[in-house]
This record gives C-alpha cells, structure tokens and sequence, in this order.
C-alpha cells in the first residue's frame, strides 16, 4: 500500500469520518459518475475506495482499491471494467484499530449473491450491536470476509427469507442498531436507507434522467446533478432504472438525531446539509464565538483550513482584521527521514509554516474547529510565538469533545480527549496559551439554527460526543467494559 | 510515470515557474534536510526532483525521480543511499515542450566528473543563449546527455582551463546569458550564485553549524533554519564545510531587475523576498486593486488559493466582507473519464465548487491574481452565475499578461496570451464578466514597495511578461524569429 | 497482474495440473519451509500462490498474491508477517474458464472462522458437484467469497453441527465428490487428507521435529526433509505441534484409482509417487514405445524439456543415439510484438530453436509427452523439416488423449482433443509426419510397473483422459450435458 | 529493480559474458526484430537491455530497461515508441564491480550527437586501455554519462575531424585495445566492426529486403533470417537502407584470436561459429575427454543444462548410459528466506535437485562445463553423495581455468580461480571426489576442429582464461598491478 499523503493538516489530531457512500442509476456509464461523485467525497473517508456496477451482459463487477479516487478510478482501461446504468461506491477511512490490519477485503461496496441475484452494499456509519450479530451468525454457519461490521448486513440479508432483495434488506436493518446511511444495488434497484435516527446525511439528485444518491451535495454539484430532496431518517427509497422513486418506512418512528459534528467539521463547507449551508453554519459559528469569548487582538488566523469559516465569521463580529498567519503547504507530505540535527515540530512543519512577516508583535486570535488530543494545538502554539507573537488566544469552534463517537467517526478511546480529563482551564495551562474558550453546546446550537436552543429533554443533534448522551446505547461497547455518562 | 495530480487548481491556466534549488553544507545527513528543503518548494516545480550529496566514503551519490518529493525521498532506504554532510536538491516543472519528451535523464542536478573532480549542480532560471552554446559545444566533441539549456553549464566548466572548480563555474557562467540562480557542490564546498540581474531568488541561511542554499525563505523555515542574507544579484558564495563563506564577484555590475511575478504569484506567501513578505504584498496589491478600480458589491471572493491575499486586501480596503465562494476540492485530480451524460466544465469541478449558498443573489467580486489565457476565467464565471450571483467583477492582481517569459517560466506563445490579443475592454465582453479591472504596472510598484513608483528608463523589477521589456535580449528565440516591443 | 512467462514451453498445447499443496508444523518460521516447498511445486501452478500461517500471538494471517513464489515470496519484510510454527500454503493454475475473471480472492488457502476458531485450506484437485453444493448453500444463506469449487468444503464445515475443526472437515468431506488432496490447519493442527481413491498425490515427511505435508516428494528434498509414507487414498492425518500423528478413514473404502498422467507429465521427474520413481517411470516408457513402435532413424530427440526422460529410453532400447535436435530457450517470453514482417511460427520461435547442425539430412524420431491439439506438433515438424531433416517420426509417451480431466486438470473441451476427432493415422496425416505413434495403455501400464497389465474390470489407475472411464461421475458437467463413454 | 532470478543455475559459480548486441535496418519495425533477437541473445546479459531505433519523423528513440527483454520489450505502448526500419540492441551483463552500482545511465547503446547528427552504439567485449582513455578526454574537457568502458568509443568519434560518422568511428576503433564486436547505428547506416583478433563473434544476415547483425546466429533463426557470413576479424561493415554492405578494413591485419571459451559455455548450443555447430564441437569435447580421461562407472550425467552435450558425447564414445541424475527447478529463484532450522546447500537447492532413485547405489560420472571457485561442484558432490551415490568421478569440458578474461567476460580476480592455485589433483582432493579430471588444451583444440593441435607459437585462439597468454596486453590492469604469465 503506498504512503498515503492525508490532506488535512492535522489529521493525527482530528476526529475522522470513516465513509462516504454514492450511488447512481439510469444513466449510461454510471461507474464514471460514480468515481467523479467519490471524488468529491473524498475528504470522508481517504484510505480507499471501491466501486460495483452492474450491466445485464457482463453481471456485476467491482473494483477496491488502496488510496484515491482519483489515482484508482481515472483510467479508461479500469473504468471499462464496470459498465452499466447502475453503480455504488463507497471512500473509507482506516477503523480505530492499527491501520496494518486493513485488508483490501475490507474495502466496500460488499458483494452477497443470493439465490433470487447478487446485491452489493454500501456502508456510512456504524453498527454498535455488531459483535454480538457477528458472533450469532458465525455460530448460525455464516464465513465473514472480513472485520468489517458492515458485513453482517449482507448476512443477515442471506438468511432472510423474504423473497426480494429489498425486503431481505429490511429484515437485515431491523436487527441493526447504531448509525447507517446505506446505498445499496441489485441487477435492477438502486436503494438509499438511513437509520431511524438520521445520524449520517442522505440526499437524494437528479441527473438527466437518472437519479443520484450521495452522502453530502456537494457531490451532487461535481456531476451537474439536480438536489431532490434529504432521504429521511428511517427512510428506505427504491429506485428502477426507468425512474421510479419508492419510498418505504421499515423502522419504527423516532425523533431525529443528526450528527452535529458534520456541521463543526466532517462535511464540506459546500454542502448544504438538512437545508443548512455548512460554509454559512461555521461562519456562523464563528460570530456566536465572537460575542460569547471576546478577546483584544491585532489578528484573526484561521488554522487552515477547517478553522477557516469559523475565522471569518469571528473577524466579521468583532471587526479584528482577518489574514493568513498560517500557511499551509499545499503538497503535504506525513513521512520524511528526520536528520540526524532534530527539527523541532517536524511533523507540524511539513504541513504548515507560519507566515511570520504577518505574526510577529500581534495579539494573535486562532481559530481552530476542534481540540482532541490536543498535541497539535501545544506545537501550532509554539511555532506562532517562535515567530514572534505577542499573545496568543484559541477560539474553538466546537464545544470540548470529551466523549468518544460510535456511529461511524474514527475517535481515539476516551481518556485520549484532552477534554475528558481537563476542564477548559486545565486544558489553557496546559496548552500554554494566553486565553482559550470553546463555543458553548447552546451557542452551537444557535448557530445551526435551533433558535430556541438545544432541547436537553431530547436533543435536535446527536451530540454525544461533546454531552455523553448517546442516542443508542452502543451496547458491544458496554459489553466491553465502556460506561456511558448515564452509567457513571 | 504516474499521473501526478498538479496542486494549483488551474495549472493548464497558470504560468509556471520551471525549478527550485537548494543545497545544505555542515551538518550529518545533508540530504534529508535537502529533502525537506525540496519539499517546501515543490511549489516552484512538481513534475521531478533530484538530490545529489557527497561523502568521503562513498563518493557522489545521485537519485533523481519523477513525481512529487514526498513520493520519492521519504523512505529510509532510499535516502541511505545519499550519504553526507553536503548536498544539493532540484525541483523541476516540464519545459514547455512536450511533457511526453521529457526524460529521467533532463532531471538536475547534473554531474561532472573534470580532472580535478567531480561537481553537481542544480539551475533555476533559463539560457537565453543555450541553443548557441549547445551548438558550438557540439562542434568542439562535447556529448550532451539532455536536451536541457543548464547542461551547457557543465560542458563549458569541462572546457575551462581554470584549476578549480569554482573558477571554472565563474569562466562558464560569464558566457552564460539569461536567468540563473545556481546552487552547485564540489566534494567540499557548497556554492551559489545569482545572474548579474538576480532575477531568480536565491537566499543564504544557517542551520546548527552548517549552511544552507535556497530557492526561498520557507524552505529554511521547515528545516528551522535561520534567514542570514539574500545572494546578492552577481554575487556568487563558495562555502567550506569548515564554516567559512566566501563571496565573488565574477559578472560586471548591473541593475538589479529581480522578476516581480515572484511576488504575485510564483513564490508562497510565507517566504520573505528581498526583504518584503510575499503575503503582505499581495495583500497590498488588493488594497491598491480597491482603490483603483472599486465597484459596489456584496461579497469579495478569492479565486483559491492564489487570489487570496488579495481577495483579504480588497475586503479590508473596500470595506466589502470577504467570503469563500469558491471551494476547492483539496484531492485534486487532472482526468476522470468523462461520463457520456456530458458534463459542463469538468475539468473545473473536479478542482472546485461553487459554494451557492454563500453566492446566489449577490454581486460578487473575484480576486485572482493573473488572466493568461483566460480559459478558466471564463468557466468561473459561467459556475458562479449558475449558482445565481447577481453580478461578477473580476479583479486581477497583475497588469495583463501580455509577453512570454524567456527566464525560467513556461509561458504560453505570444498568441496564446489573451492579453496580448485583446485590451481591457475586449477582454471583458469576451469572458462576459460585468467588470473587469487589473492593477496597473504603477500599482503593482506601488504594492511591491517601490514608493516612487516605476523607473521607466530603468525599472526596478523584471517585468517583462507585462511590459515587453525585456531586460536581457533572447537571443536563442531572436534567432527563431521572435520579435521584442523594442523590435517591434 | 504482471505477464507471466510459463515455463513449459508449450503450455498452451499442454494439459496443466491446477494445483499445489503444502503444509508444515512443529517449526520455527513455519511459512519459510513452505515457500520453499511452492517453490518446488511450482510446476504444479504457476497463475498465484497464497501462504497462510498461525502463531499465538499474531493469530492467523494470510498473503495471497499472482505470480511466482520466487517473485513473491522471498522478501524479509512479507515472509516476516507470516509468522509461527504452522502454515499451509497452495500454488493454482487458473481454472478452464478465461483468465482474465481470475481474482485474488479466487486464490488459495481459503480461511473460514467457525464458533470453535479459524481454519485454512488448500486443495488440489476439483469437486465435481460444486455447482449443486453452491447453490445449495446459498439456498441456506451462505455468502460465497470466490467462484472457487473448493470453496464450498469451507461452508459445509461452516455449518456441520460437529464440535472439532478435524471433525466438521469430515462431515464436509463426506459430502464432496471428485479429486481432493487438502491441506488445512486450525490453530494448533495440521490435517491433511486425500479423496477415497486418491487421485491427486500427498505425501507425509519429517523436518527435524516437525511434519511436512506435500503434493510431491520433490518438495520436501527442497528443505531436506525425509520421506515418510504417502498420505493414503481415502486417509485423513490430524498431526499435531507435539508431533503426533493420528489416522483416520473418513470414507467408504473403495479402490485407489492414482492419476496416471501424474507420472506422464505432471510430476516432476525427481519425485517419487507410489513408491515409483518419476523418472524412471518415464524412461521407462521409452523403452517400452521403441519396443512397441521401432522405427529405423539416426537420432533420438526430445522435444524438451517434458520428453527428456522417455527420449533416453527409446535411446537406450533402440541403440539410436540421442541428440539435442531442439535447444529450449531457457529465458522463454510469451509474448513479443509480431514485426510487420510475419515470422514463420513466432510463438514457438520464442520458446526453442531447431539445432540445424544436428538435424540436417538425419531420420530424426522425435519423443513428445503427449499430443493435446496438436497445434505444437505441428509447427515443431516444419521446423524440423525447414532445418534440412530427411525424415520426422513422432513418438508419444502417452496414449492418444480423447477424454477431458474433470479431477483437478485444465483440459479444452472434448472437441478440442485431436484424439478424440482422429484415430492415429488420421493424426498422422495431419501432422504431416512420416510416422506417428502412441504408447498403447497396456504399454504404459507396463511402464508403470503393473507387471500383470490393466486390469479392465477396475483399472488400477484414473485414466480416464485415454480411456473415458470416469471414476467418479462428473456429475456438475453431465448436467450440463456432457456425455461420458458410457453415456455414449 | 526487481530481482532477476538468473538461469544459470550456478551464476554465481561461472563466468558470465557481458554482453550481445544486434541490429536490423531496411525493415519495417525493427525494434520490434531487434526485440526478438535481444531475447535470444539473453544467455549473454540479462542484468539489462537497450534498444535505439530511429525514423525520420521522430529522429532517434531510445529505451533502456533493467531486467528481461521479455519483460520489457514486449508492451505494444512501448515498442510504439520506437518506431523505424533502423534500430540497434544491446542486452548486458552487470562488470565485475558490485552490481548495486550499475545504473540504468550504464545500459548501452550509448548515443552522441555530432555535428553531422546522431549515431548510436552497442558494445561487446572490453577495452583494455579504457581508463587511459577515459582520463585523456576527461582532461579535454568530455564528461562522461557512464561508468562504462564503451562510453570512450563515443567520446573518441566526437572529437575526430572526420566528416562521418563511419569515419568518425574508424578514428575512434584506431586509438582502442582490447575484444570489440560493435554494432552503432547513424540515420541511414547500420554499422558492425569487430576488433582485428576477431575475439567476439558478430555475424551478418538477411531478413526479407533487410539485414542483421548479431552476436550468435541464434538470433538470426528466431527471426527467420538468414546466415550470410562472419563479420571478419578487423571488419567494418556499413550498410544502407538501400540494402548496399560496404566492407572496410580500418585496421593493421593480425592473425585472428577468435575466444574457444565461446565453444566452452558462453554462446548456445544452436549457435553456429566460425562455421563450427557449438553443439557438436561440445559434444566432440565430450568424446574427447572420454578417451583423455577414462573411468570405469555406471551412469555419465550431465551438471544441467551446460554440461548436456558434453556428457551426451562421453556417453557415446564411453558406452556407459547417460541419464538425469540431476534435475534442474525450471521456475529457479536467487533468494528465499532461509527458515530458522538451517538447510544445508539451500543456494543449490533451489536450482536443482538430485534424482536419488537414478543415483543411488551408482557409479557417477557428472559432466561439468568449467570449475571457476570449485563452490558449486562440491556442494554438487555432496548432494550426490547424500542421495547414496557410490562414486562421484568429476569430468570437466574445459581445461582448468587458471587466468582472468580481460575481454569482454566478468571473472574473479585470479586468486579466487581455483586452478590458479591448485594442481589437478589437489582440487580433486578440495572437492572430495573419487576422481577429477580436465579436457587438455591439445584436446580442446582438437574437439574445435584444429586437427594439427594448437600452434604454440601462435595460438589459433584466444585461450588466455587457460594458458595465461594475452593476445593484447591489458594495459590498464598491468597499471593497476596485474602481472600476466610472460611477467611472472
């Protein structure tokens, strides 16, 4: 597997969408759709990618790759190997475990043949029941492929005895707990279901006479797709090649959840997410912060390029001029021999230089989207007063993240959260900053729009990873030993 | 050689600078802080790179590769076999011939083993007069490895009948006319040297006891290096590992004319030119840019990433928030395979969206810093009235780009230059813009510092690609039948 | 996938076996003996190879990759992730079908997890009601990862209600019909077992301590292990790290039917099968041909390298001397784009050449092992003919092959066979020889030391590709509708 | 690079040519002729390869590869690349220096420009005065690409005043010593010299209007070509498009020394030289060494695959049956991983193995081509003493090689030679074998057809590697210390 050059600065220290899903039907060369729709999601997942397509002469057929999108599916001898009108693909980011052990069978969209057709799948979230589903099957006969818990859907569809595949898909989804936007396809369907919560994002597009699922718009927008509509939470849609869009309800009504952290960080600015412009919620994000942690400064830095959004919606708020302190090297770069003379930071330096003409002698506000380990704040810290700032205050665009994700976001395990063992002063001193203030779960809150605040009786968004209230209770977590804050 | 994904999102629109130079005498393990070196400045040439060092042991050791730096000089087994307490890197764009001709063996720095030694050396810049030198080299029984001008350097060095090699390079040099920032080693000194006009960069800087050469200050940063001194226009340093730096004088005297695209657009914001920040520059050029031409809008926008030091200027002078309209997809990627639905303007999705949230009914500027052939403009502009923006003003950060460069940047023909074709007016009907305004050459001046404004009789920078004034004669392409302004 | 040279020189007109199988316990570095022992084994599969290992700490892992063992697995850094006292490695032909369909995931061993641990296997021969098992198991929920027949061996264990690995391997076994010799292991067993009538070769050996199991005694002189016995027909071995060595018949007893095309062509000439030397067995059906068919000539030659051995015979026995009428070109190439001016016969071109100097104005008798479509013969005789030779008489060391394998050998179908559209005389003509003869199958059971010859009523041997009596019925294929000799 | 599993069984116990070298002109295609004569030509170089071809659109085209010719030159995309009805090849041997050192700018042909244009050039063979040269055009200021002896010829024709290239390369082969067999190509010439002593071989043929030259008329059958005649020792030959062969003689005349070691082991078997079969000439040292050296023994076998016909003609002069005794692993490979439990002889093991059922209980006599460092031979003996032989009589086809080559063969210095420090029946006791005897050089001289013997006072040969006497003296090695015969 080659090296993997990752595109966020500071991806050591972020948290990580694990997937993006895609699918298209009703249109010639669907796979090519595919893999521009995949490249636009690439910042959801990086570490690989695959693509099924299915065309009546040659069946289906199925590519999984290490890497890009746009290293893997950009070669017309590749590309020629999935025609069809009907494809799905999926970009995956490495699990928690050690990235070693990612086999390229653990790559998705997975692939069932079942005695009515083949059917391939494809993931975004996670499944917290899915050890104790994995061990029921294999006990039942079932040969897992993989380590993946996306896999138990298949099987679990392979047991059903419905006799269509999407009903089979539906007896699978019930035995499902946790967090799953899913495209899936058979020799004639295309079909999009979110779990009942709406945790991870869905859209439904338009493309000539075709029809598009997608995790985010923006990958809409690269294919000249039409935005339809969200698929809903707990929503099943069915789509056929000639055009008919099937809406079904296979789960049991609930209030929705949906994932507030794709706001903060995970989806593109570009997006628009359940109505919300993402660029428009962080801007806004960075106005809340502004009026609820003003501080005295010459500059407004964005850490590139995540803090962006937030930095200018602080600069707008508090008239402190915005610029660039920190430029960021646009080619990247995550291994190189350190010689033998130590370079201090090395690693933050390959990625980033600041830009001192700009910094030095300023009262410096940077605006970062997140803090995780915080190991990546101490060294930016440095790097800024080695160029000669005055002070230096963090403005955090989200709210301490103290509790790890498990609905599909690759989080270190708790104690890892500088916030689960720091309060905000704790986590100052040892940053070693002049001033740091994160956004408050209620101004977040109203910066995406929930004009009467969060609703502590049954939250708008999933935000457990900042409260600890975990909409579904990741029960293979508990049986390991993890205690949820309602358990504490 | 693999597809290399170019980092500047519309790279088939942009001028290129063709190289980068750096070299590191004094401390263990030379190359890999070469490596870093190269990597920071992969901006100024991405197509291939090379590192030659020397060590007692194991004599000189080169390994020159296609691709990114990242790609090739990270793994330990590799670098190895670069042994050293001296080395000298390279990095290089293609020529503007066709990219399918070049070969490994056109990858610098080129090596000379003379009677007295061997030497490397890497050249930023061009020969005006290399198809002259090639020739008469050829006649006299010189055999050329590559079909670069810099390697006529090297055969004049073999002619010399100087005892050293330094005073061989300064026998060579003088017969070399055009643009050179040379970084050269002999197998105890490290050397540099600026053309008579010092129209590439070159700076001096120092790390732990030993030296270092660089294309620009942001190389030494990421190496913790410390910024001595510019190499003065004419001045060539021979430095000993022992520590000692030596400066010549080998040209006649000269106005300085260092080229002033290097502060809009070729080198990164965060290097230090001449004594002036790049980012603060052109952020300078967006404020003159506001005063000379402003226009009534709601939203100033970069074109990423270049424009925006600019777009800041702008904002900031003209009071006119600044937003990102623009999203750059962050993976990049020259090709997909088009789908058969056709889809407009692919290139530019596959490298950016339109962010139509932020965009839809406003009147929009965009700030980019140059117009070459005007390709990409116009599908900017296309992308941003489909997303619904009111009005679009473009405002450029150069004069118009009306002249090619014959020092060292791959320009387009004359006639490919939209500028040279067209006025102001002109252009603006033809990329069907609302307005459209570029900083005047005073302006320019102005921003760079030149408080007094242009010195028409003698200018301050090279400015040629703008004003036809070439400050050295081509003579190679005269021979070729190009005709100056002057000739005109 | 690389293009991979195949080593015989007329493979495309050559029967090939389809597998390989290997397995050690009870060593340091288990997986290292077993590369070694493919690599011995690689004429058996040439396409892909896999290894997969066990050890405590690091539990199962696998490495499946195209091409050569040599090429493959000799690399430190991959052996060294193959860690532990117990593995099993396979090297495959790729199967009837196109080649292109072949995928990684179709290469062998095959690992399934059951509720009492992990298994891996390795098969070599073909199960000739695959297709009705798959499709039942599918039926039931079972996931099928390849198209693999000797996948469906896993499942059956998958879902037996028997509490031990040994033991569920049994039930599925029982279950199979066809040629198997397999090779498995669990955590802390080595298992290996042959079909009731023990088709395919295994044999057992000891390494120090330890226990080897493999195809071909070839393989196990590779690592200087001793010969044992052979695993017997119809025999299931559990062996153990402690060095035990348990015997189970899991089957029906029945009479052994041993693959005589073993001794003909697959195997190599060093191995020992049944307690009969390969060569020898050879060698001696050269004998026994120039006894049956002599033919007054100047020079014995073989068309190398499979005819060697019966070449000597016929030599030795007709006091013919033997010459090397045709040099093998040791680098071979398969493929070589064919100069606009057509070369006679290029693809055998690439693989031999005629010894002009030798053959010029002689008889030449040339031993082959066997005529397939007789496409190679052919071009062999024109080139023996165009070299100046006066005479060209055929003698093969096989009877003529009118029946396909459906145990374990990649056969054209029926129609495909010369033999089975032609009698020898027609062949003859064909050819354009002046003579041509077979072996007749009492003279190769003589050969093969069934001193009282074929026994009619049950042959002592398969022979089936001569004789169209099918040991096993191949059941899959007659519903299909082919029809054996019986059937006819 | 990749590692090349070489096919000589024990390379690394023999002497290895460097090189072969080839030519077509007045054909479509040629580098695609040239492609296949390279391959048959890869017993004389297989660590690289080269092809230059040239057509008047595109000029000269050169592709320069490491590894095998089947392995590179045999992709359509590439062999497009070099497109004309004029092409030249080389395939190389690593020289003696360590292998890590070669680099691809060392694979031949080698190309100048000139004046009058380019010319192209592959060597075979050795320049004695190399170094001399090298250091005389270093100091007139030529600088080298390679560190490869051949490059001087280039360099040589650069400074000439002639006003060809023919003439240019006559000025050049005037001031060189030592072995040359070259083939160089201009625009519109093919051109073939060899050196006075004609210690090379290089013959010339014709392909349909076209013409060859080749190292071995091997190469000339797999293009259906056919022999015309030896290029003469101190021939030029120059020939056009047009079809007309111009012959020179630019030398003083000697008397020819043509290499006997090619007879030996370096060309192929099917190889015709100087009107000689190389097999038969083999075959004939096999009956000579029978009556020089006869023993009493059961079984004559042949080291594989050199040693063949050798033992084939010892067998038929010694009536004492010839068999396998020893089978080579077609597949071979350089390095596996040694497993912890050590196994004796593995090097050896992976190339062959001992048919023990032929070799037990017998009296052996193996047929050996050469002993250079005697390594292989007795881990040969001890193989077949392990399998139970019961003597192992040891008949070499070569008398003892006691000197090095220093035209154009890779040897080990002299005192790794075994029979520069040992007698004949000392190494019998080094190597532990029953008896051990070499062919005389009278009785080589006579097996290659000198039926008056050898004529001391002037050898019709080069057989220095034997006797010590160097036609030319190697200058640069006797600067270097090395003392010949006539100094000792």
């Amino acid at each position: 597997m080659p090296q993997l050059p990752l595109a966020h600065p500071f991806d050591d220290d972020k948290l990580r969408e694990e997937c993006g899903v895609y699918g298209v039907i009703g249109v010639a060369d669907a796979a090519n759709f595919v893999a521009l729709g995949l490249h636009a999601l690439q910042h959801r997942g990086q570490e690989a990618g695959g693509i099924v397509s299915h065309d009546p002469v040659t069946g289906f057929q199925s590519v999984r790759r290490f890497g890009y999108v746009r290293d893997n599916f950009t070669k017309a001898s590749l590309m020629e190997t999935l025609p069809g009108q009907l494809a799905i693909g999926h970009v995956r980011y490495s699990t928690a475990g050690s990235k070693g052990q990612t086999a390229i069978r653990d790559v998705q969209p997975f692939f069932g043949e079942f005695s009515m057709g083949g059917a391939a799948l494809a993931h975004n979230g996670n499944i917290t029941n899915a050890l104790a589903l994995r061990r029921e099957l294999i006990e039942h006969g079932s040969i897992f492929q993989s380590s993946s818990d996306s896999e138990c859907i298949i099987h679990l569809m392979a047991r059903s005895f419905q006799k269509t595949i999407p009903e089979r898909m539906k007896d699978a989804l019930r035995r499902v707990e946790g967090a799953f936007s899913v495209v899936a396809m058979t020799r004639t369907k295309l079909i999009g279901v979110r779990d009942p919560l709406g945790v991870r994002p869905l859209v439904l597009g338009r493309v000539g006479e075709g029809w598009v699922l997608s995790s985010e718009t923006c990958a809409l927008d690269i294919i000249g797709a039409e935005f339809v509509r969200d698929v809903d939470p707990g929503e099943m849609v069915v789509i056929s090649a000639d055009g008919g869009v099937e809406s079904f309800r296979p789960f049991r009504p609930a209030s929705p959840r949906f994932c507030i952290f794709e706001h903060v960080y995970f989806s593109r600015p570009d997006s628009i997410l359940g109505g919300r412009s993402v660029y428009e919620t962080r801007r806004q994000i960075g106005v809340e912060l502004a009026r609820e942690a003003p501080v005295e400064a010459d500059l407004v830095c964005p850490v590139p390029d995540s803090g962006t959004p937030a930095a200018i919606g602080f600069s707008h708020e508090s008239g402190i001029p915005y610029g660039m302190g920190i430029i960021r090297n646009q080619y990247m770069g995550r291994t190189f021999i350190e010689p033998t003379e130590q370079i201090r930071n090395m690693g933050v330096r390959l990625k980033l230089n600041v830009n001192r003409a700009l910094i030095a002698g300023k009262r410096v506000i940077l605006v970062d989207d997140s803090v995780v380990r915080g190991t990546t704040s101490r060294k930016i810290k440095e790097m800024i007063l080695d160029a000669g700032a005055r002070e230096v205050h963090f403005r955090i665009a989200s709210p301490p993240t103290a509790w790890p994700c498990f609905y599909g976001v690759d989080t270190p395990e708790r104690e890892k959260l500088l916030a689960s063992r720091m309060n905000e002063d704790e986590m100052r001193a040892h940053l070693g900053v002049d001033s740091l203030k994160f956004i408050s779960l209620e101004g977040l809150y109203r910066a995406v729009g929930a004009s009467e605040g969060r609703n502590a009786a049954c939250p708008q968004y999933c935000d457990a990873c900042f409260s600890g209230e975990y909409p579904v209770a990741p029960s293979d977590m508990i049986d390991k030993g993890f205690r949820t804050k309602a358990a504490e």
